[in-house]
């Protein structure tokens, strides 16, 4: 399953750059490729500052979106925006999961990253992760229309979210990700009205790789980033 | 941490066999090797035939003790015997402790198996994962006198108790035990008073084989054995 | 509250004939009678075989309902279709809702069996579930326009799913259905695709009816169905 | 936070009186201010005797209307009804938030109270808790279209529901009602349909009273309220 | 199972008459018969009144001892004492592990009564529940030494604690009591020192009472007890 | 119960500067007090550079002592040491448990600091939260034996482990600990071996920090600590 492409459904524009952008950036360079699909420019909920400078919706989506192509062409990856409107992001549009499901066929990963089952700051993120997942069980399915052919079943992985203890995140694997981090830094600095989360991601990173060392990790490793898994791991060795 | 050998804590006799036994045959095969150490003989708890049959204490143990050194001949693993008793398996026994801290330590493992965190129908197999685990704690201590030096962070994983869904066992790793099956199969037929759970547990075999093909395995695998993680997986890729 | 029929809400046409059959049957052969509500056919996710073979629509969902006819005539259950669409099933259509209401209502269950309350394999059926429950509560308003007068509060049951320790189902209840064992294996046997899940449900039933043994049942139990209760049982004995 | 008014997000018309009425009193009387906010009149789901004494939909919506007007007088809160409809409450009913959120800033609530997340009984209530949260959080987004200024972040609390133990309801504050628990009293009594409530809420005030002591309160407290906190507490003394 | 007596581990003197009391009477009523073990006379722990007054340990426990006899005796029930000290209960006492497997061996109970799994108000009470739990296990061993022959599997009930909602306490059973209630009124008031607790417990009744009618029990009820299982129901008929 | 001392249960020496140092540098400032109970020296299993440099038990005891006497110094807090032997912590010693009850009566605290619940790294911080919680309802019951009366019910907060996603640690209250940070990081500084955790505990505390402003505190929260509380909250004003 670790030849191909992994795909990260990412609910606002950015989220895809904090939370999965060193593995991104390590598909990329190890040649298996990264596909980013944008539910949404995160235009109402996570652009406080153009809205406080007076831009219009349109000039606010398409500065998210020009900063989540800067970040991805950083990473190496590809982006897809499907401007399913945020804030609320819809919770049963038949067109947006239609979308995302000739998405995941199309790209056919060997891998999908997602947002965490629950976040008490944020409607959207969970609801992304649950339309992500059923988007994926839909690909699978002969009997769903579609120009592609149905997939396998890639593993799905929960990025991090900004407050692990309070979204019932519990780390399953800690991926290396020293050798792109710098990568990640630059993806992040395409974002540039949160300067201060540059280093607040820098951090976590520091600290996610230190676990991996206490984890049994190699003692090389400098910065990590964290992922739950959704369904059992088919492995030929316990390690 | 893959190379090195699996270290198997198993609360009686036979447990390993059924739970663990194809992981052990594949760590003894690919060279890695593979360590049992049985904490009782489980004389009292799991060897209602024998004292039916009228056997005394001694007599029970002996047979008891002859089965399992013959499965692990068969699996191709050592085993050790602490006779620490059975039914109740001691919870604060500092000699059981100091036991297992030690063989930790002498078998340097790069992975250790345990039973589950519950079980509503033997008090004896959480009470030995627990065990197991402190005892990895504290062979990782400097300050823990020993011979021996002190371990890395070995991962932990949880083998599938009888009745999973009773025992909040939920599967992380599905492994892939095919081409040993036939040498898991052998060492189950060497408890002899047992063989209804010969069939039982190459049914599991199957049906987990089964799933980790649904879950994205290769579509040759026929036998598997689940396992439940401890600790954060560390990775490089998210496959 | 035992003398009364039981409905069955599955969310595709085969799902009650795996997981609840032998109940139907039960029921059915003590008079008590057997309803099933499927809500749709399943045409788009459980019906590749069809698909493969180059079905149209139509054709999939006819021959989704033959079998499904079929089956419940060899329990001895009626069934009814709601052709409500599957992959997805519809989060908030009024029309299935009131429809799910109307049969409650209609059929004045004694008890009500639904699916389990998640499944990372399958949208559909939480989602099912979730409409059963509601329907069950709108059932029982005075102020919910219906031409059947109000019921009262019927327990519900869920039944066991294919992976039942990736979907939090905990078995709270084993029904011995050894009498009717060989009915539901008749039902099973309509399903002609899924030749593979006849063998995988029998060996299921005879792992339900050892653990109903194990705890405590009638030691001439071979066979079983494992439930779990969402509201607690009213009784006149702890037993 | 704590100078501000309160908002109490109420599913059906008589919800708050029974759960929060007591705080209610207590913002009002300290000069906060309480705000209600019922997102339907409960006409369908829980307004039995209206229906079986043959009133029509709309005399029964009057009827629910009135009494809950009556309570709120009583217990000096302010209230508003965005008559949605219930069973079921709508679940994405954009004109619902929308109305739910342009409330919330309206408000500028120091606390926001809402239903428990689960409730096997009823349907509406975990989802008007639901539609709370979710407006809380459009309500602080720069981005959301509104003629009023975004809100900080208020704390969330849970209030009781019927039958906390099915509810996955566990308090975490017990406020003291003590000295306006007349006034409670008497507004429970605007409910005139339900009489055996107004003593079945005196005895839970009595014992959350009770429990308050137990837990380190005032020996002189004899009625409290329970609640669940959503978001963690910023306080100065642990107490 | 269920024309055997009940077995009932109370962690000291009272317990078991505020939350078993009910089923006790029930048991020794229809014949089947109520055993009580108290594991300590809860001397230290919940003999506040009698301390105060000046008694002597021995005072203590004589006092602690003839209250349990009078209310046992009103059950209709037979007691024993183990006296293994209270506050704390000891966790690990050979002596007493051993004498509660030869009660449960010679009692040979139809259902065994066990306090909750956890409670942060009293260490004993889950501790108590986790000895009753394993020496049932034990007690099925054939390898276990007694004079008795081995036991079945009889279910396990937890009986209510003083508050279930901080002890993971949900109900799965509700027993109506109303025909015994009398009598567990005045095994209560056999408990001289706790007439607050008389009222508390009577309420309690009434609200499962009407709790079992809500849930579909028969409309004469009006006082029940709520049990927690611990191991599944073995059932012919889903009710 | 706001105005009496803080009373921190830390399993080894330094565990209460890291995790709770901040609240005892509060307490102390505004005159309630802060004492300290080490229940052991940490000698075993937090030592590890001392043992490397050759030191003998004594010697690693001692230097441990050292500077924990010096850090609670700088904290303004008293400190008592049980040296009770750590890695592992004795789980049922009579005396220990003893002695804690006894100080936890002749301190009366306002509030009980303990350890997490669970901790996969670390066997003796729950091990040590138990004890902590056990002894504080034995020295509540008038039976339990000591020179002191007994204490009423103060509140208990779990502070924040080192990996509190993986220790099942949600955090309740945050407390702002901006105007004693300085003194904070002035007893961390006395913990000479650990120079790594200086930076990580300023971080950690600074994260705290953003996320007391993010729920709702001051803006002008610099740095904080995290807190889980155990018993609910009496409170007047939700807030």
């Amino acid at each position: 399953m670790s030849d191909g492409p992994v795909l990260i459904v990412s609910a606002h524009a950015a989220d895809f750059v904090w939370r999965a952008g060193g593995y991104a950036a390590l598909a990329a360079r190890r040649g298996a490729g990264a596909h980013v699909v944008c539910l949404s420019y995160g235009e109402r909920g996570e652009s406080a500052a153009l809205w406080k400078s007076g831009a219009t919706l349109e000039q606010v989506k398409a500065a998210r979106r020009a900063e989540a192509e800067a970040a991805a062409k950083a990473l190496g990856a590809q982006i897809t925006f499907l401007d399913a409107g945020d804030y609320p992001l819809p919770r049963a549009d038949a067109g947006l999961m239609d979308a995302l499901v000739q998405r995941i066929r199309a790209v056919r990963p060997a891998a999908i990253l997602v947002h965490s089952a629950a976040d008490p700051y944020n409607a959207d993120h969970p609801r992304a992760a649950e339309l992500a997942l059923e988007a994926r069980i839909l690909a699978q399915a002969e009997g769903y229309p579609s120009e592609h052919p149905i997939i396998g079943a890639p593993p799905v992985f929960r990025f991090e979210p900004h407050q692990p203890e309070m979204c019932g995140f519990q780390p399953d694997v800690l991926v290396d990700i020293t050798e792109v981090f710098d990568v990640k830094r630059a993806a992040m600095e395409c974002m540039n009205a949160q300067e201060h989360l540059w280093d607040y991601y820098t951090e976590l990173a520091r600290r996610r790789g230190v676990q991996a060392v206490r984890n049994g990790g190699d003692r090389a490793i400098r910065y990590a980033e964290a992922y739950q898994r959704v369904y059992p791991q088919v492995a030929g060795v316990l390690a």
